[in-house]
């Protein structure tokens, strides 16, 4: 939990750092950024607080991880537009591929065909925008454990 | 946390709460069962512990407990087959249709058109057998607040 803040009202990296140590169920995660480099976010989070009864990365934890690495991208772009919003998670698809024997590290990234350009555009026009990403945990040794897509939603607060 | 019980190696209910209690991921969630018929498993988590930034609950805690509940019921089922197996989810589809502003129930069943008894025919004559399982989080007015469906793998133990 090294790099898990004091609960702040700030943007960018420490804003998203500060809304996850002020969400119970992700200050229980603890979720640590590996890096964000503007089209990409990895989230990490230790095996120790996720293993399950088979010793490997509990399912539900993956989707958690991988459900707040979609989030904190999209939300981090939507600080970028300008219009102060709300993002939500839409809907998933995941597929377990392997087991994970390793501390978790969930990769989003935009999805290939998707745009933050009309992302952005539509945020600030209509007040709500959607968008498709990729997200991704890899096997140290390579390979995937789990893959899939997810839909988000930023709508402006009123 | 009322009705998780301390870790045990037992079966059936008392066995699967002692499966979450000893599951990091899964103590950490408060869950209690509401109701198992067979068919059905319904688990509850309280919303204070899985609110997120918006007052409502966290998309990732949704399909935590609703990935729970699948493997509970597949656990459950596969226990009645006599063979001593691991339960994996393998994939889930899931769609977050409206905010959830109340305690988390997540109920699994059986998936029109799946069958217990192929699974269970499967497991014990070739050791590997999955299935497909609705799983719906019901808004407390009325309505599905998270609706999807999920495959697991039971898989005997060497």
């Amino acid at each position: 939990m090294e790099t898990v803040l004091p609960m702040t009202s700030g943007s960018g990296l420490e804003g998203l750092l500060a809304h996850f140590s002020a969400m119970p169920p992700a200050a229980a995660m603890g979720i640590g950024i590996d890096h964000y480099d503007g089209d990409g976010l990895c989230l990490t989070a230790p095996l120790s607080l996720h293993v399950n009864d088979k010793g490997c990365a509990f399912g539900g934890s993956l989707a958690s991880l991988m459900t707040l690495a979609g989030w904190g991208l999209v939300t981090l772009r939507a600080e970028t537009v300008g219009v102060e919003s709300d993002v939500f998670v839409a809907s998933s698809q995941l597929d377990y591929l392997a087991p994970l024997y390793a501390d978790l590290r969930a990769q989003a990234r935009l999805e290939p065909g998707a745009d933050w350009t009309r992302f952005s555009d539509r945020l600030r026009e209509r007040g709500r925008a959607s968008i498709h990403l990729q997200v991704e945990v890899a096997l140290p040794e390579g390979g995937i454990a789990t893959r899939g897509r997810a839909r988000y939603v930023a709508i402006a607060r009123r």
